[in-house]
């Protein structure tokens, strides 16, 4: 018995086009992010790879990425479950400003420590920054836990206990689950599934719009160390330009 | 203290336009019922009753008018919760079959007591008819509860376990609720709320696309019998044409 686990970051939205630091801010997804949840869809109905709930972020281009690839797989009608603890990592006072622009004004060393240190995080929006979430209707419940910034040591730390009390369970009725969400969100679930160390999981790129299937078996450890893309060449070419963003 | 409920009739399908009995048969919105439920995001933002959550049936016309919907009112990120027992009518054998030349074929009479009768249903569907439901997943659960037709008393039937089991406990919380359905499985609700009689509920239509509001007070009464329509003059317009299908 295995339990089966499709993961799937978010097509490209309008920020990813124009090279900006999106975190939580809401940004829906340009057309070709709406094409390649279209396609991630195609992937999941040829592979007969059928998802039987799914779980998505509080994010629209999680969200709009999963409806599109479920219904072209015509699974529209499963159950959903959202959770702002699938959200992306919260990119605090960068929120809205330009990749290329922040390597420039604060060097490759600082840019990198934010992009993909472990346990630094960039310094916290305030919550007056018209990019700030706070007074957001849909996170009102979370009161002092609103993050205003995190690394992604922080979002390992809110996306697990989701993890355990919400997919696993799925996963343990025998159901496939889809887990719409995020770059870095989709990191800390990878990161905990492969056991990837706090150090290594800095050169672990996810690419839009890809199915990543995982079989776990009754430990929930991968039958297949890392999974597999649906696509394992598409996916191998948008990892590597993922790698080069803000270059 | 009232509880909110808004009523959403998913926009023109495929077979909307092209005159067809649709029931449980999963056909598309078409151009113009993505423009409708476009157009109800609008009014609903417009008018400030944000959903807290909605219900659907389990065919995509109403999910995707709920989704348009939801995301230009900015709430595309509420629980989401499904069930079969919101789905159309089951038209029975006249699933697939064309209005006009039933109406031609049966005669006004017989025409109208299928389109109209309280508990006169169509005739069963053959499991291997083309438009059958049987063996589709998303109804594998059912069982022999899967229904071959049903007529307006039969909707009710499964309908309102619905309504009391999962939609009044979320107004009973508080939530302002958008149940986003079908004409019949919508008449059917009207009928419980402002208490219409088996013989008055025929003339009743609801028109596609048009956000139905119904402030119900404590014993779920509607505070203004027949709810508000929130573009009402649109929404008179609309009804007099669904009177006049099939003609």
């Amino acid at each position: 018995m295995t339990y089966t686990l499709v993961l799937l970051r978010h097509g490209e939205s309008e920020w990813n086009a124009k090279n900006l630091f999106t975190g939580w801010v809401d940004v829906p997804l340009n057309d070709k992010g709406r094409a390649e949840g279209i396609r991630a869809g195609e992937l999941i109905r040829d592979a007969g790879v059928l998802p039987d709930v799914v779980h998505t972020s509080l994010l629209r281009r999680a969200i709009n990425t999963a409806t599109a690839a479920l219904d072209v797989a015509d699974r529209h009608w499963i159950p959903v479950k959202r959770s702002w603890r699938l959200n992306e990592r919260h990119y605090g006072a960068l929120q809205g400003k330009n990749k290329k622009e922040t390597l420039e004004a604060y060097g490759e060393e600082q840019f990198m420590l934010w992009r993909r240190s472990f346990d630094v995080p960039p310094p916290p929006i305030d919550d007056d920054d018209p990019w700030s979430q706070a007074g957001d209707p849909r996170y009102a419940d979370l009161g002092d836990e609103l993050p205003r910034t995190e690394c992604l040591k922080d979002v390992i730390a809110r996306f697990l206990p989701y993890w355990e009390s919400a997919i696993v369970p799925d996963l343990r009725a025998g159901q496939t689950v889809l887990v719409a969400a995020h770059g870095n969100s989709l990191r800390a679930l990878v990161k905990h599934l492969d056991g990837i160390s706090d150090a290594d999981i800095a050169g672990l790129n996810i690419p839009t719009g890809m199915p990543l299937v995982y079989e776990l078996d009754d430990d929930l450890q991968p039958t297949v160390p890392g999974g597999r893309y649906l696509d394992p060449e598409a996916a191998a070419e948008a990892a590597a330009a993922v790698a080069n963003q803000g270059r």
